[in-house]
């Protein structure tokens, strides 16, 4: 039996693992070691770790490592914590391999109390491109990882060029797809009672059996200033077109609290009568909203990602995506009230979803990494392969 | 006036970095802001902050922040201390670049810490290619930076490959070689009285003014559990050759306590009459030292830097510098003492000193780097360009 | 000079501290060393720390240590990183004696750092009687101090049977009297147009000039479960009598989300017509706008304190106060709607305020505890005297 | 079941807590969980761990937390992990009832995460007197802890003036003086041959079964800078007599290193040949050790302790158990080497051992806490008794 760890820190890193932690779980060869951390364990952040457990998940060990602020300082100190906290979780319970999930801030914790404690870590979603902290840490955690599973031939060609062994590197498509693939099979389920009678959140009653978008946008940590304009620029371009409104509360990051204090001011001064807001939904209960949508509008990589795979029309705001492989649903503008507006119009018009991209994927990627994790005897010491 | 930020770790950073930190004292449009921290503190490891404000260095803060245990995971919390403490001092007083200082296991929390705060990191030692947990920290930290100095060519094309634009790339040579141009120029000063007089050190009396050997062995931490025999084994090599030898104390690192244990007992049971050990020695002391001797044996890559510009013989053992360009003045060879004897039977027999070859620069990065520090707007914004 | 260190760590602390800080700032033989830490420098809790500023104070050295959650978890490990933090700047700054204010959790931080560090203690607020963690939290720092400033007679007789020796006890009275002295010599700038343009608020307008309440409720840490259904019970008790209601938001503590959310329901769901709300008034706004305030209802410790001497009615709930000397202004009552109502039923009908009581000082703390500071000579080394 | 925690951090603690550990692990109603700590993992320390697991405990978690400095600041940075990271091990695994052993400065960590935890803790040893941190630290854990398991009478009444309720003080004796007893009824197996083959240790052959002293010395943090020469005076007395001596390393505290030096340099100058050195023994054999020794010389609290049970002479040196009721086989003096050598030669010339004194219980301790433990429902709830 291999012992495969995993780190789940947010509600986005469970999205983007979850069919991975379930081909993992039912693998004969795999034990699945869970721990959740950071903005998982926070109500404020939707508590995703609940979620989590009624969806079957038994997590082993949970750390409180955030530092409150949502400023770069604490961003920084939170890693601190984490690998602090990580290594010694690693160093009594001994996992053989650690799976670092994507790119989120946090996750520099996971990779780098593994490998000083020379655990062999599996890297998910390695090789993209984007904007933000984001693009610093996917890389970094390239370099300290053994293996890697990549969403597509592009992210391969980027993790090779930067040293790692062509036998390391592994096309598996995004776990992430997977899920989308099952909600595409049947997105029936979602309509207005569902939703409302599961999760409730707060705000006006959106019907979502009729026109609506949704709203989220995260921050981008190097523009950390700017997080409060940017999203006045979005939400007040989204209210202009009177088109009914999903938000979602931002991600924890350096910037969340300057999004959450303008999503709160629209709410009390405007006083919209078209806007839901919610903190948090299971991953497919998201997706099928989206689904339902005329667009995502924000800077998520959802929308590059999932979106692609699912048709739904995206507006991507900004540089935080910039630069990652997208599909035709994606229309990208600036922070500017304008082109959101412009393109916003386009998509309301607009009747039949994108046909499906296989960019990130065919769906199976859980079972691909489950797999290879289970043949795979990863090498500690490594060396860049020119 | 730019205030550039420095985080000095261990004794082997201050050799690498002293050349650049005295240039940046002496140029007008510089501030210098020095932090001191872990085994640079610490009596164990020489307590080279003395060094540094005996040669005039005033330390802006000090932090302590190795976990006791020189094992995998108080490596790991280590990093995890550095990166808390390392974000508040940064918070505190606002440098406007941080330089981190080559591969050294702690140098990570520098990179995380600034970058994370959106301070631009200027790294120096990128792209070269080594083994231990080093090679996966730098270039890990080149992923973090904004600007890049490197030693040659050869570390300028990695550094390209993995991403980083062009014009983030200076090819300035190695500052350590900076220092062994300084002591080549006039090693006179180096003998006997001077080096007992000054350091004292344990053991018995080796005449340097005669034939000796310097020994330095580090621990390669993805061998970890080799560190006791490793060391064990050049020791006993070289005590079999019987030529009188200077032996440093480790680094801090996982392993060093291993090492540390083996020359402890090497003394203790066989009572060499001809060893002396030294915990730390001034960068250029050790240098004209090593311009002595006839040959440094051991794992250092003070023996593939610093030792090809100098032209002293090396006895490069195992792994660690495994990959990095070196002169005709190395010769490799693995943990044996057969290997060990034969090659140091080599260098006992041969009489001049090897060509000074420039593969690490020719001896004026300091100026260089603060000259390119001065000048340049780095960007903290990055994006992989392929 | 003496280098006075003092770490501010919420608002209540530096209500707590403030005539102590303008005493040291203008004492002559004083420096006055300032480190903000915690909530004090948190958006959510009203950022007292800008308001330390704008009062003219510069706060040299900034600590962010609060770990999200608020549940006793977090409160322990931001303690955790208090102490590691702290530690760094004690040492690098080395004040001569360092002041802990009071009972709050984070307050053994400043405690346990300066204490190992042989920096003498001064604590304020020691030998009183509460609920909470506070309790436990007073003692323990009492016993790791050199000096003792405490309100009144009754504290002194209990630190001194604590076994501290006598000599270092000095009955100052309390500093947060001496802002409520200040504040009873002209409270007349309390206005609602002075109270709203200067602090906005959330929520409906509660005209000040008129009768109203305030409603100040904090978490019992030990008592971490019921917060919710406390606030709930405090919050709806109120909501019934119809009296127009100025709310604070809490003090971050374990549990302090809870009432946050408590709260925050009421608000949505109830959408009431004469609640306003606010995070933060500068310490003597707070005391000006109790002056004019029919009565204070919930568990803070200025109803017992402040309140006492400025004679303002109070409806002090549950255990959070047990035990502390009071005046005749307070009705101590459980978390039940029908006492809380029949207690504030009496204020409401009642006209004239309480007599000034001094159980907490005369006003003049401040300017004694500064001067004390400056002739003592704390011992580092202490024993139990019975 | 109730579960016990116990968080042993040195070799120290282990000894004052051993026979505890066993009465629970024996206890039907109890279930041991086990933390191990701090010096307890540091082979510089002797690994105390090591032992414990050879007699049969199951350590469930190890966390690494000291900070490598040996000074103040690395002290309270020690304790500022410590906090953080039994917070997460209290969290997940929950324990009823945690206790706290006696007075080493990080026991404060474990006092301080289970009671803002909200688990009761029971301390062990509280209410005696000393000097250095330890006596802080002690009265501090006090005054968070909820039942209280004291050595005598006296120690009973100081913590009944602190304020702690008196049906929650227990006399129970101290658990240190259990293995007292049990040495003592057959002390036999002690000699030479077990001594060393057990052990090894380093420096020349001290013959046990012929006349020898036994030399321990630890800090006193509140003296920090004097360790060295406080060290180099009781070394210097001991050589200066002749007689044969076993000399164990310090402890590890704030001093630790400078008492290690002097140590080190008194065996490297002076080459004595009658001195021998160990790092741990286990606490069984260390008492039987005691027991054929003409004397204890230094500082430990085992020289009122255990050995006013045992009858060995001590000479206690300065102000570390300053206060602490002993017996009459203890001659107290300060630093000075002709009051060492004084009362050494007094005690040189004395052959029958002291009476066996009960002042720190009668040997059943360990099996009465665990009654008690078994028994008792804590409050966590408290306040001050006058």
């Amino acid at each position: 039996m291999k012992k495969i760890g995993v780190v789940v820190t947010s509600r986005a890193s469970y999205s983007r693992v979850k069919s991975v932690l379930i081909a993992i779980k039912n693998h004969k060869d795999l034990e699945l070691f869970l721990v959740g951390g950071a903005s998982l364990l926070l109500y404020k952040y939707g508590n995703a770790a609940e979620i989590m457990e009624k969806d079957g998940f038994k997590i082993n060990e949970k750390v409180y490592m955030v530092v409150e602020g949502e400023n770069p300082t604490t961003m920084a100190k939170t890693v601190g914590i984490g690998i602090m906290e990580l290594s010694t979780i690693f160093d009594n319970h001994k996992p053989d391999i650690v799976i670092s999930i994507a790119d989120r801030f946090e996750t520099i914790c996971t990779a780098i109390a593994a490998s000083y404690l020379n655990i062999p870590i599996a890297h998910i979603q390695g090789g993209e491109i984007s904007g933000s902290i984001d693009e610093k840490v996917r890389h970094s955690v390239t370099k300290f990882s053994s293996i890697h599973f990549v969403a597509n031939e592009y992210a391969a060609k980027r993790v090779r060029l930067m040293g790692e062994p062509k036998d390391t590197i592994f096309v598996t498509g995004c776990p992430s797809v997977d899920l989308a693939k099952d909600v595409l099979k049947d997105p029936s389920f979602m309509n207005s009672s569902y939703l409302y009678s599961k999760y409730g959140g707060t705000g006006e009653f959106v019907d979502i059996d009729k026109d609506f978008v949704v709203v989220m946008q995260h921050s981008v940590t190097t523009e950390f200033d700017q997080a409060y304009s940017q999203t006045k620029e979005t939400i007040d371009a989204v209210y202009e077109t009177n088109i009914p409104s999903i938000v979602m509360w931002p991600n924890m990051d350096a910037g969340s609290d300057a999004i959450s204090k303008a999503i709160r001011e629209f709410r009390e001064k405007v006083k919209p009568t078209n806007f839901h807001f919610f903190r948090n939904l299971e991953p497919e209960d998201f997706l099928a909203l989206l689904l339902k949508s005329k667009s995502l509008i924000g800077n998520s990589s959802v929308g590059v990602r999932e979106c692609s795979f699912l048709g739904v029309p995206v507006i991507n705001i900004g540089s935080r995506q910039r630069g990652r492989e997208r599909g035709p649903n994606v229309i990208d503008v600036e922070y500017s009230k304008k082109q959101i507006i412009s393109a916003l119009e386009k998509y309301l018009s607009r009747n039949k979803p994108y046909p499906s991209v296989l960019l990130y994927g065919d769906g199976k990627a859980g079972k691909k990494i489950a797999e290879i994790l289970s043949n795979v005897i990863p090498k500690i010491e490594k060396q860049f392969v020119e």
